[in-house]
């Protein structure tokens, strides 16, 4: 089977290149002020869920134009937040409803790659919340005006930010940006620790986060990393069950190809070369835990 | 029904205003250094569960008058700890305690407006923990000193405050807060990420919340107010859990009034005028969450 | 039974020396870097259940030479991995192995006197994970490389740290630290909120650690800081069950001999002198949580 072409799956409101371990998608509808509509959210769910079995793939970046009007402007409510809803949802009660923005966070959160957001221009809800949140860093242009306006408009934090954001930062901090609405600079202290680092020219934040990327894709092990996710998100209930998973993570990666690799070449004061890949050689006790099913049985595929 | 008199309900220990959708609460024992006794809790958990109830209170203020010794100095221990225990509580053994200041922070938690505290003075003990961790927001006086000073007079933290700063600020600051009991300046790195804003001047702290509280007031929906908070102090056990409450409540609200009061006004760049409010539109569904009752069942009420 | 005598008990990793409730413990392998190998872990878990018991100890600082190459350069993986891993626990299976650094985390962690990490040196993996996150305050000196490299050895991190480091700062820093694996300065903002206190001179860190001590041994309860490490470490599942555990807890405490003192000297203005200790004083009902046993049970004592 040929490997996956990127470029060829005939996406309409992204670009994405995979060069060298690293896939960076680039939200393509600057036309639209980068909302959040039309085709974007399935294609940014189907594109993190190849990013996630392809063994290629190191770390992914999330990007825009930076010449764009914003990094994204939110979900596009001219016709009303009730355009957002499926005709069909709307027909078979409150419980049929699954937010976008939440199925494109859980795409995100759950690809087991590193993954990167560099946020080259303003961002408003959804903006904020799917296309930030769920990255494991963030770059951002110090320029950037940055908003999550739930409250302002009527409705309430949407893409699983009110489990999210309180985690990443604290509930001082989320409590914030959750209950005021406000637009914020990046360097304010209320939501500044939300960045890996914060890029004063907009050209320069994807090359920000390209270098770090380069890094990663080179000198991190994909199994060390897909544990690693594993464990920062689904940890022991107490320190104790978490001694014995990361106990068991360590001895199966440890006795592995990786870790003889990572061992060696740090003596021998080189980069690494490891062999492992995820699809590949993964234990079956990954993923350790449950994940809920979330599907709304009544609707239509 | 007339509606409520907040200026007529006879409080001794605070003064309470409401006007504009803000209502101002104001410790009123300066002569005793705001100490938090007398019927300071029981006037508290009163005018909590007034505001939570009254759908004209959109924001709720606990300040100090500015000229007082403290914002609050905790607890009168001049008699030592067990004179704050009540004699029926003694001898129904040591599970019939309830702790007032953790009544309080139950009440200030559990008020569906947006509340701030607005620290204009010192702070200790319980004037850190009831009256300031259960706030949306605090403001604070940058002179102000602070201490959580427990295990340096034999106690332990109350008033849930081993709960709530730890979700607040992260286990580095907690634990070195409650653990030295050292007293602080707001501009600590320990402690400065407690607020949302820290002001020069005693005199300029309540002037810079209810700047906020004005806009506020205006600019938010009550129920996307009070479903937020219900989604951040009580968020699914997992992401997808999050996913599906988060839906609904957007599904829910996104139907409703507000959201397209909302939609609009920002489609015609103006104020919004909500007309939902707390006590008539709020879905039966919410509060989603189940509450554990804390009363001790033999004492007297 | 003749008390204790710490420099007697035959340390080869460490040196253990107990002053006015101060107990230093100083890593004492600078010949091979402050590595954790060799006897170091089983003295620091000897070391650390001693300190938990002996009622003089009211204070632990874990420090090392100022002069040492490093504060703790991690394993040593000369020989690769699996060198690691007991014999015994490779021939039963995955799930038989016991992280060393997560032993000694667990030990540090369940010690009921305040813990201070002083780190005047490079630390690196495991010098950062077990001889750091554990300890209830951290000093550390400005000039220190700071390193949790597991992704670029193909392994994971270990010592409980996935559970232990988003509690202390969040997730927003705690997935930039550990998935990226970054040598850093204590002065990143990615990693400053670990500590207490960054201090100029590497020979300055254990006396500012140990100024702090002093005040904490004799201004203190012991009572107290061990049920606030216990409120800290052991929540409730909700703020109502906190609200139950700290009403007790203050009970208990409120109605003892240690808080009649703090009370008695704050009034006094003078230093207290806690009567009670922690072996005789405290309630059947410490601890009120349950504790996992980690124990693997086919592998000899």
């Amino acid at each position: 089977m040929a490997p996956l072409d990127y470029d060829a799956l005939g996406f309409k409101a992204i670009l994405a290149k995979l060069d060298s371990g690293i896939l960076i998608i680039t939200i393509n509808r600057a036309k639209q002020r980068n909302s959040f509509g039309d085709t974007l959210p399935e294609e940014l769910i189907q594109v993190f869920g190849l990013a996630d079995r392809d063994d290629r793939v190191r770390v992914v970046i999330l990007t825009a134009e930076h010449t764009a009007p914003a990094y994204c402007s939110g979900a596009d409510i001219s016709k009303g937040w009730s355009a957002l809803f499926k005709p069909e949802e709307t027909a078979e009660g409150e419980t049929a409803h699954r937010d976008t923005g939440g199925q494109v966070t859980l795409a995100i959160y759950s690809c087991r790659k590193i993954t990167i957001a560099a946020v080259n221009g303003h961002a408003v809800g959804v903006g904020m919340t799917a296309l930030q949140l769920p990255f494991d860093l963030r770059f951002v242009w110090e320029g950037a005006k940055l908003a999550f306006p739930f409250v302002r408009r009527g409705i309430t934090p949407e893409a699983a930010s009110s489990y999210l954001l309180p985690r990443l930062l604290g509930h001082s901090r989320s409590n914030a940006l959750l209950l005021t609405g406000a637009t914020l600079s990046p360097t304010s202290p209320l939501i500044s620790s939300l960045y890996y680092e914060i890029i004063p020219k907009r050209e320069d934040v994807l090359p920000a986060a390209l270098t770090l990327a380069k890094d990663l894709a080179v000198n991190t092990s994909q199994l060390s990393v897909s544990y690693t996710k594993g464990l920062l998100q689904h940890p022991g209930d107490s320190i104790e069950e978490n001694h014995l998973l990361d106990s068991r993570s360590i001895k199966l990666l440890g006795s592995g190809r990786d870790a003889a690799e990572g061992a060696l070449a740090f003596k021998e004061r080189r980069f690494p070369k490891f062999p492992d890949t995820l699809a590949e050689n993964s234990s079956p006790w990954y993923p350790w835990w449950k994940t809920m099913d979330v599907k709304h049985r009544k609707a239509k595929l």
